[in-house]
């Protein structure tokens, strides 16, 4: 069972999420989600990765429900585990293209941040880091990208807010680069995809890491500390409280 | 005799600034300023502060014509108390929200960009860093929170031309969060503060520590180098004869 | 023969790159710009200084052609020396407008970003930061006063796409700071030097050196690890097919 589907083609790979309903992350994905990156970095003739979800959902974020189960410090390594792909996106040499097919929420709004373009859906998909609104704290890389993506005081509005932003709205905020509507989604990934890899990809590479690489370095100042920090109120009465109430919906 | 009056409702504290005519800071106001937050800070059922001041000034900035007869070491000291209390309102584990309920210049504008949300009364008020204009330089805490605010080139435009902006400009500048009309004004600021009074108050402060902690250490990279050289220009003979000609008008 | 020419009038200097057509910037351009900011920063009554090009450029860049016939480690000490008047005039305590009478491209762009205040001529001058289209990469000294005047996802934006921009396009971006039709550039570029010239001059520099300290810092973080593998792309293959057919046309 796999809950990642590869597709290799003429210098573009598509990795798309494939868990129904929502592309709830957990640890079997995030793995898969990295062994997928890996693989794409070793291959020399793909020069742009488009990262989407199957379905209505790019991903509705963390499978709840399903850690409910873990012990507080399987939780932490899940967590750590899911902060170094963040990181890896965020640096990954070739340029992603985060294809936002549909509601995109929470950690999968992350996974969209740690990409290089986001093109969303217009229509009924909504954006959002709705952490705060069920009194979840968040990690330095889930701050540090946003802040990259949209300068600091509207990071601390979407943040504070937990708001669910439209396409319209969520372009507005320089939250994603670009909407489509569902008819022309999937050309105008298409087309993206390959204006990125038309690119000189020693360049991009080159480049990408100058433009980056400082944040990188913020986001290890504090990574440790606020991964704790955020277990730790997520394992408080509660907050745990609130988790226990989320249902994913398909 | 107190220049501070503070209020505890049902989860909000309301601090008021109160040296009619313009409520000028000096040094007996920053420290009862700096006890009501602490104060504030150990109220357990306190989940919001708002920050005001009395009559049509939020504040008109430092007492100059009161300082004109410190020491320079007597202003060295104040100023370094000042830039403490900036870090603090900055760093505040509670939401603070500046209810901007008239003019806001200098020191003034400097306390309401320590706050986490500002509010400014549409009309006549007036916001501005307007030191330049009377060949005052700035420090630290000045500068990174205006920069937190509102990017680096709109902060250099703000203070290089020292202008008086009204509360539409200083909106589209986001200077200020919100702008509210007289008659809607106490409204919408206590609104405000109860939309922030009811998120989860562990959440809130761990996440405000992790937008704003990088932040505070730059502030504190060259925090005493700036200092001196404020008190330095402030204390040099054009400057000095700028700061002789200000009136605190009421 | 020089490339450069310097007028000194009341309060302000004009330094105007004279190296017809395009005002290619070369060893011996750059040596001069030194040598003329140096000159002016010793003189006393000289408040503000007017960068600007002759002709129909400001400058089109680097001499390509002419650094065709460089070993790799003279192009290396070039660049070094180019990074320096960068960060010099990005420094320079005194304010820099740079007046954009054409086109702005490449180096160019990146001679006028470590300017204070930038005015461009409206009409067919374009500027870009065009780097990628050509496989070259780029150095410390240009993404961080890049991002200073830009913010981050727009200066990602200006070089991974290497658009030639129109004036307005340039002040939507925040890219330059102001438009002027070619009838009223010169008295625009002016009144601005004259009102630069007119603040406190202590007062300016030290609050510009607390406005760009930490990005000094930052660029020098990274400075010689980037200059390194952008010379190494420039000598690459297939950079340097691509730069062996750039003419500079007049």
């Amino acid at each position: 069972m796999s809950f990642i589907e590869l597709k290799l083609d003429e210098k573009i790979a598509t990795i798309t999420l494939n868990r129904p309903k929502v592309n709830a992350l957990n640890d079997q994905l995030i793995d898969e989600l990295k062994a997928a990156f890996q693989g794409v970095q070793a291959e020399g003739n793909i020069n742009a990765v488009i990262l989407r979800g199957q379905g209505s959902f790019f991903s509705f974020g963390f499978d709840v429900p399903g850690f409910m189960a873990y012990q507080k410090d399987e939780f932490q390594n899940y967590v750590e585990k899911y902060s170094d792909l963040i990181k890896e996106i965020f640096m990954f040499p070739k340029p992603v293209i985060a294809a936002l097919n549909g509601h995109t929420v929470a950690g999968g709004c992350v996974l969209a941040l740690a990409c290089d373009y986001r093109i969303m859906i217009s229509g009924k998909a909504k954006i959002a880091l709705n952490e705060m609104t069920f009194g979840s704290s968040l990690f330095s890389c889930v701050t540090e990208p946003l802040k990259y993506a949209v300068e600091s005081k509207k990071a601390e509005q979407i943040i504070y807010s937990g708001k669910m932003y439209s396409a319209q709205e969520a372009f507005n905020l320089n939250l994603v680069d670009r909407i489509a509507s569902e008819d022309e989604f999937d050309a105008v990934v298409l087309e993206s995809a390959q204006d990125f890899a038309g690119k000189d990809i020693h360049a991009f590479a080159s480049i990408k890491k100058m433009l980056k690489k400082e944040i990188l370095n913020t986001i290890e100042s504090y990574e440790m500390e606020t991964i704790s920090e955020f277990v730790d109120i997520w394992y408080s009465r509660s907050t745990r409280a609130n988790l226990s109430k989320i249902e994913i919906r398909g």
